[in-house]
């Protein structure tokens, strides 16, 4: 069998009593920072709690090399340690659909993600969320549209934006994927739009700030995991007394509730 | 101090570690059931795993008299369990306001949510979901359209439909759900339509079935509780691919893949 246990969001005792069980009675325990990080924690603390010795996933053994895992749960219970909710990233999703056409059977433990995690940090409905998207780092001069392109699709249902920001080489901070993001809008379509920055959900010291996109460019949000949202055009008045409460958001943004 | 605790999807082994500590040691345990329910486990079973007392919270004292609730953390530490991730319910981030608001500190403890959940059961992508949308038992003769105009706003940007099911007086079942949907659907909009069922997310025996809606309409989910999908027109083919293993779709859905 092959367990996916989620890991939560910032450190090892996220980890649920159940994905506690399950890897303490493991065959063999792996974990991966590939999709994710524990900005929390680290392996030692984690191989501690658990009371085992824990195996660093790569890229290559999620992808290319994903077979040899799904071998080995043919035989054994192979638990994978993951970040967050496991299958929020696609490349769970093809090993554990790979693994079921190979008749291993495959177990989720859910947990925690920054998807729901937000919604509690910054007081805006989930149900008003269109679909989120990822800022990557530029390659060479060519800056992706297709961020620009989906806070446009949501705004024309008036749906929130959650942007999450590239890990790889190291997790971009909000400063740099709002700058990002300005490079590419060419029509300046983001021009005067309100924006929140989420770093370190899930911790003891998250900050949370609500502002114009371009003030927001400006604050230093601190260490990572950092993310991103943008607003839509009109928010909902319990989204603007909690934007006030939770993210000091300027007085103008009473403008915007419906 | 106010803590709200998540407990996650299924039964009470879904509590992560931290939760599990700060409940042990707060002045105070109270759970509600109101905006969720855990479906497996009962008060007498977290009671047991957590080895404290724990007082059960009506709808009225999370709304109403939610201040009696705030006034208790202004001197304790007073811990709140809910199902799945806290303040995806409204009704909690409108306490979460109030206490802050009166100067008591809150503390979330995040966990899962059926939001992240169905990725994971059915392979759909998370960045591919719309805005999501609940369907209430019809008032008289009143059935609302509020479901259908999400639906065609998701639509109308190529993005799946989350539709959460009512929990009061009973559990609606993905039949009902269905059946209310269709009342409502005078424009027959929903017409040969893609859906996915999902019962039992989080537990050692969920179904997962995707079909068109009529179709759905006709199986058997068992227990609850269930949601509901409604596919977006288009769907990428790793989600065909999972749709057909993991929830047994019919061939003909090859012909929405992008």
């Amino acid at each position: 069998m092959l367990i996916f246990i989620g890991m939560g969001l910032w450190d090892e005792k996220d980890i649920s009593v159940k994905g506690f069980e399950y890897a303490k009675k493991a065959d063999e325990v792996y974990i991966e920072f590939y999709t994710s990080r524990m900005m929390g924690t680290d392996l030692e603390r984690i191989e501690n709690l658990i009371g085992r010795r824990i195996t660093v996933l790569e890229r290559s053994d999620l992808e290319e090399n994903s077979k040899k895992l799904i071998e080995k749960a043919i035989s054994g219970d192979i638990a994978v340690l993951v970040p967050g909710d496991p299958m929020i990233a696609t490349t769970h999703s093809v090993i554990n659909l790979e693994a079921r056409l190979r008749g291993v059977k495959v177990k989720i433990i859910h947990n925690a993600s920054i998807f729901t995690a937000i919604c509690g940090l910054t007081g805006l409905h989930n149900y008003r969320f269109g679909k989120s998207v990822s800022i990557s780092y530029p390659h060479g001069n060519t800056v992706s549209k297709s961020p620009l392109n989906v806070i446009q699709e949501n705004w024309s249902i008036n749906a929130h934006t959650l942007l999450f920001l590239d890990l790889h080489p190291e997790p971009m901070s909000i400063n740099e994927a709002i700058e990002i993001l300005l490079q590419a809008d060419e029509e300046n379509i983001l021009n005067g739009c309100y924006s929140v920055g989420v770093a370190r959900a899930g911790s003891s010291n998250p900050v949370i700030r609500c502002d114009r996109l371009e003030n927001l460019k400006k604050i230093d949000f601190g260490k990572p995991l950092h993310i991103l949202i943008i607003l839509s055009k009109k928010i909902h008045f319990t989204e603007y007394d909690c934007l006030k409460e939770f993210a000091g958001s300027p007085e103008e943004l009473r403008y915007f509730v419906i």
